[in-house]
C-alpha cells in the first residue's frame, strides 16, 4: 500500500487482550502491525500461538527487543501484566514513541496506593503525573495530547461509566455505592489454573476477592475526582461461566427522590455526544451478548424509592481492553474516533 | 417390599422440579411413588418424558385425576405453576391428604399481596392462615404439624437464609438490604422461549425483573416477621448461562461496627443445629458447584466498615425446590430430617 | 458518502444468518443496506430485534414488500427458510435483481430430490438449471455470471470442502465415505423448541437425523459431480453445546496406501489458490474456535493404513452461511473476493 | 452403625473419578470409607479439596501410607494415573487386600502393548495374567473371583458395549470399524493446562490424538477377544465443551443386509439380563444428559444399506469410571449388583 500507515507494535501479544488487539488492528485502515512480542519459550509465528491468524498475519512473536520494536513502530501497545509494563514503558517513551499501556501500572496517580495494592515498588513513579487515564468519555481532551496512556481496566470501565453521571452531579450518597460486578472468564487471563480449569469454572458461579480486587482503587480514584471528595465503593466481583462480557449492577442511594425517566434523561444527557455509550430506554436492561465484540457500553437504569439501580454491560476484551485502546489511539492520532471499531 | 412405605403422588411431573423430586423419591428409603401426573397431550410413561428414568420407574404420566391420585397416595407433591396449585390443593386436603405445594400459591399470608403480585384472584384464600411456610431452619416446629406446606421459592430460600441471623438480631438497617441474586436457567422453568433458547442464553448474562420479581414479597414477608417490622429489600435477579445453582450476594448496612469473625460467629451460632446450613470460615466463599445436587445452603460472610456482605449458594432445584420439599416431608412424617437427601 | 455503493436488501433478517449478514455488510466498504425485512408481528427497528445494532443501523424491519425492496436494492440476500425463498426469488429476478439465496430452495438440481427431501412441490423448478451452487472453491467461474446464487448449507460446506480433493482425484472408495459432523446450536435456527431450550441443550450431546438430514442430498449431489459417478455418503449430524462452529470428521477408505504428508500435499495443491482454505500441517487439527467469526475452512488430515481421516472446521454462520454469501457477492460484483470478510 | 460394613480406601482421591467414587460410596449401604489419600502438598480434610463434602465426610487426605491404608481397609480403590497404580497395587495385594484399579495399568494383557502405548516399563507384569477386565456385561463370572480388578477406561466402556453384540456374532467386517467418540472435559482429568483452560475449551470443539489415543489398544484387545481374531478399529476422540458425558458414534460395515429392527433385536437380546444397558427403540438415540449421574449405557441403532450406525452414551465419570468400579465391587463382594448405583 502506498498510503502512509501508522506503524504499531503489540507487546504482550499472547494474552487475550493482545489477541483481540491484533484482530482489531488488522482491520484498522490506518495501522500496520510491524512488531509482535511476548514472553515466549522460543520465537514462533503469532499464527502458531493463535491459529485464527493463519493466513492473516505471519509476523514472528519473540521476546521483546526494545531497540528493534522502537525502530519498527511509532506507537506501542503494552498488553502486559502489571509490574511488567513499567519495565518497558519508560524506555519506549525515551525513544520518542507513544505508549498505550493496557496494564494497571500507570492508572493510579498515587504511588502509595499502587504499591499497597500491587505489592511492589513502582519503578517509574515519575511518569504517573503525566500519564493519562484513557477513558475517552471523561478525558478526551487530555487523551489528545497523551504520550503515555493508561488504558482502564475492564471492571473500572464498566463501573465508572455506570456511576459518572450521578456522582458528577452530586445526586447520590457517595459512601454507599455498591458495585456487584460479574465477569466472563477471559477477564482472569490466559494462564491455566485450577479455578479456571474448564470443569471447575463451567456450571459454576462464585464471588471472589470481595472488596479486595485490585481494580477497586482505580474505581475509587476516578469517582473521587468526579465527586470532588473521597469515594469508597463496595465492590464484589463474580466469575461467570462464559468467555466474555462484564455486567455491573450498581446500587446507589439517591439524595432525593427521582423518577426512572428522570434518571435516564440525566444519563442520556451526560453521554449525548458519546458514540459508544448506549443509554437504554425505561424497562430495557443491558445483556452482555448485545455488546459482544463491540466497543459499546450499554446502560440501563431503574429508580425505586430513593434507590437507583444502574446496570452496565461491556465486552471485557473490547471496551474493557483492546478496542478501548484503539479508541484511545484514534484520539491520540487524530483519526475519527470510531475508526476500525464500529 | 414388605415394609410399609409412604405412598406419594407427584403432580406436575414434567417440570424440572418434578423431575428432581422423582429422582430423590426413587432413592428415598421410606417412600413409594404411586401416582405421576401433569398437563400432557396424551398419557405416556414418565420415562418417555425424562429418558433418564428408563429402567428406574415406568409409571404413566397422564392428566391429574384427583380422585385416583387421592386413592393412590397419602402425601401429594404439587410441582405446579402458581395459580394451578390452588385449583387442586383444597381437594386433596378435603380427602384428608397432606399436601406439599412447590408453587407460590400458599406462601404469602396476605391475600392482597398475592393477588397484586400474581395478577389473579386467590380461590382458596381461607387456607392461607393454616398453610405453613416450609423453611425448616425457621419453621421446623410448625412443619411437624403441617397439612398444607408451602415450599419456599428458590430465590427466597437463598435470600432469607442469608439474611435471617442479622435481621432477627436487629443488627442491620432493614430498609437498606440489597439482594443481588444470580440464577441458573432451570430456575426459569422448562417452557421454551426466545430468551431461554440456547444460543440466546449461552454466553450471555443479564438482569431481569429488577425489583419486580414475584419472589420479592415472599422475601419481604419473611424478613419482616424476623425483624418484627416491615422490611422492603432491593432485589435484582440475574440469569446466568448454566443449568443449576443460585448465588445470592447480599449487602447490609450494619447498625454498629463488627469484625468479620464476629459476624461469622453469629451465623454459626444461629445455624448450629442445622444439618443443611454450612457457614464457611473467614475468606472462604460459596460456589454453586459445591452445592450442586445437594440440599445444602453454603454461606460466606465478609464485613468491612459497617458493610456486611453475605454470599449464599444453593442448588435451585434441590434446596430451592425438590430436596427441600423432601426435607419438609421428612419432618412432617417424623422421619430423620436428612433421610434420602444427604 | 459520494462513492457509488451497491444497494443490498436483507430478506429474513431476524434469523442468525440474517444477523451476521447485516454485521458483515455494515463493515463492507462497497455495500449499503437499504432494505431489511422479515416475518414479523409488526414493523420495528432491526436494533430492537438485535440490540447489538443500536447505534449502528436503524432501518425498520417489516414484512417484505417486494416492489419496495426491488426499488431500494440491486442485490437481494434471502436469508429465509426453505420453501419461503422460492416464493420470492422469481419475482426479484423478474425485476432484474441479483439474488443470493441462503435457503436450500435452489441448491439441488433435481426437482424430485428436492421434493422428496423437503416434502413440498417446487414452485419455480424452471430456475434450478440456471441457479449456481455458490461454493467458490468449486464454482468460481460460474458464480461470476450468476443471477440466482444458491448459497450452500453449513454442513455441506464443511463436508464437501473436506472431500473434494480425494473424491475429484478418484483416490477413495466413494461408496464408503462417512461424515460425522458436529454443529453448534445456532445451526438449528432461532425458533425456540424443547430440544434447544438452554437447560436441555447445555451439558448435553446427541446425534440426530442419522442419515436423514436434509443436507445429505446436497452433499451427495456435489460429490457425485466431482466423482463423475453416484456417491452416497453416510452422514450423522450431532448437536454440541456451543453457539457456533461445525467440525466435520470424515472417514475415507483409500484405494491405495498413502502417507499422511502425501495426502496433505494433495489438499494443499488442490486449494493452493484459495484465500479461505487453510490446510494444516501434519499432526495439527482444526478447532472451531480458530475459525470463529471468519470465512475460513480449516482442514487437517491423517492417514493410517488405507484409512484417511479428514477433519474440517468452519463457523456455521460465516463460511457456512453469511460470509460465504458475501464472498459470493464479491465474486458476482467483481470486487476483491476477500473484501470485508478477511 | 452396628452393621458390619466393608471398609474401603480411596487412593487418588483428588481427581474427578476419586471425587465421584467418594460420593457414591458415602451413599452405599454396605461400605464405610476409612482411608483417603492422594498426592498432596500437605494433608488436609477432603472437604477442603472438594467443599461439596463439607458436613458429609471429614477424613483427612494425606499421602498414601500403604501400611496404614491396608490396616484400615479391606478393599482398595486406586483412582490413580497410569504408571502410579502399578507402584501400589502389588503391595496391597500382598497384604491380602482386594484392589479395584481405575488406571490403565492392568487392563492390557500384553506387556509389550502396555509398554509401547504408555512409554514405560511395566513393573508388575506378572499380575497381568490374573487381573480381570472389569466390564461386567462381558466378564461378570471372572469379576466374582477377582482380587485385582482393572476397571475399564471411559472411551473403551462406551465403545466396547456399542460393538460387542455385532462383533461377537461375526456380523460385521472387523477391519472397518470406525469409532467417532466425543467426550466432556472431565475425561481429560483435573490438571490445569492451556487446552483445558475455560476460555480455550468453552465454545470450542476439536478432535485430538486421532488413532493415537492410549485407550485404543484396550478397545482392540476386547473386540479381538469377542471376534476371535485381531481387530483394529479407527478411533477419533473429540473434546466437547461440557463437563461430563461420552457419546460414541460407531460405524460398521455389515456382512449382509439387515433391518434396523433386526439389529435392535440383536442388541436387546445380547443385553437382556443387563440392569445398566438400555437399548433404545427405533429412531430413538442416546443423549448424554439421559445418563448423567447414572451407571447406564444407552444404545441407539440405525441400519441403512449395509451400514450399521450405533450410538452409545455414558457418563464418563460414572459408568466410565466410578460407578462401574462400584458395580464391580458389588459383584466381587456378592452384593446386589445395582446396590447404591441405581
Amino acid at each position: 500500500m502506498s498510503k502512509n500507515l501508522l506503524k504499531v507494535a503489540v507487546v504482550g501479544a499472547t494474552g487475550y487482550a493482545g489477541c483481540e488487539l491484533i484482530k482489531i488492528l488488522l482491520r484498522h485502515p490506518e495501522t500496520e502491525i510491524t512488531s509482535i512480542s511476548a514472553k515466549v519459550d522460543r520465537p514462533e509465528p503469532i499464527s502458531n500461538i493463535f491459529p485464527v491468524f493463519k493466513g492473516q498475519i505471519d509476523l514472528v512473536c519473540g521476546e521483546l527487543d526494545i531497540r528493534a520494536a522502537s525502530k519498527a513502530a511509532d506507537l506501542i501497545f503494552l498488553a502486559l501484566p502489571h509490574k511488567v509494563s513499567m519495565e518497558f514503558a519508560p524506555k519506549f517513551l525515551e525513544s520518542g514513541k507513544k505508549v498505550i499501556d493496557l496494564s494497571a501500572d500507570y492508572r493510579l496517580s498515587s504511588v502509595s496506593e499502587y504499591e499497597a495494592w500491587y505489592g511492589t515498588k513502582h519503578t517509574s513513579a515519575e511518569l504517573l503525573s503525566s500519564s493519562v487515564y484513557g477513558l475517552p468519555e471523561l478525558y478526551r481532551k487530555e487523551i489528545v495530547k497523551a504520550k503515555l496512556l493508561a488504558n482502564p481496566g475492564c471492571y473500572p470501565t464498566a463501573s465508572i461509566l455506570g456511576c459518572a453521571p450521578l456522582v458528577e452531579k452530586s445526586l447520590v450518597e457517595t459512601d454507599r455505592i455498591i458495585i456487584d460486578a460479574k465477569s466472563g472468564v477471559t477477564g482472569a487471563g490466559r494462564t491455566p489454573s485450577m479455578g479456571l480449569h474448564f470443569p471447575e469454572a463451567n456450571e459454576n458461579l462464585k464471588a471472589y476477592k470481595i472488596n479486595q480486587h485490585q481494580h477497586m482503587p482505580e474505581i475509587n480514584q476516578e469517582l473521587s475526582k468526579l465527586a470532588g471528595s473521597k469515594v469508597g465503593v463496595t465492590f464484589t466481583p463474580h466469575l461467570v461461566p462464559m468467555n466474555r462480557g462484564i455486567l455491573s449492577t450498581i446500587y446507589f442511594t439517591l439524595k432525593k427522590e427521582m423518577e426512572t425517566v428522570e434518571a435516564i434523561r440525566i444519563y442520556k444527557d451526560f453521554y449525548k455526544a458519546e458514540p459508544f455509550i448506549r443509554v437504554l430506554d425505561e424497562n430495557i436492561f443491558p445483556e452482555t451478548k448485545n455488546v459482544y465484540g463491540t466497543n459499546f457500553c450499554d446502560i440501563g437504569i431503574k429508580v425505586t424509592d430513593k434507590r437507583a439501580i444502574v446496570v452496565t454491560a461491556i465486552d471485557n476484551l473490547w471496551k474493557g481492553a483492546a478496542s478501548q485502546a484503539v479508541q484511545n489511539m484514534n484520539i491520540m492520532q487524530g483519526y475519527k474516533e470510531t475508526l476500525g471499531i464500529l
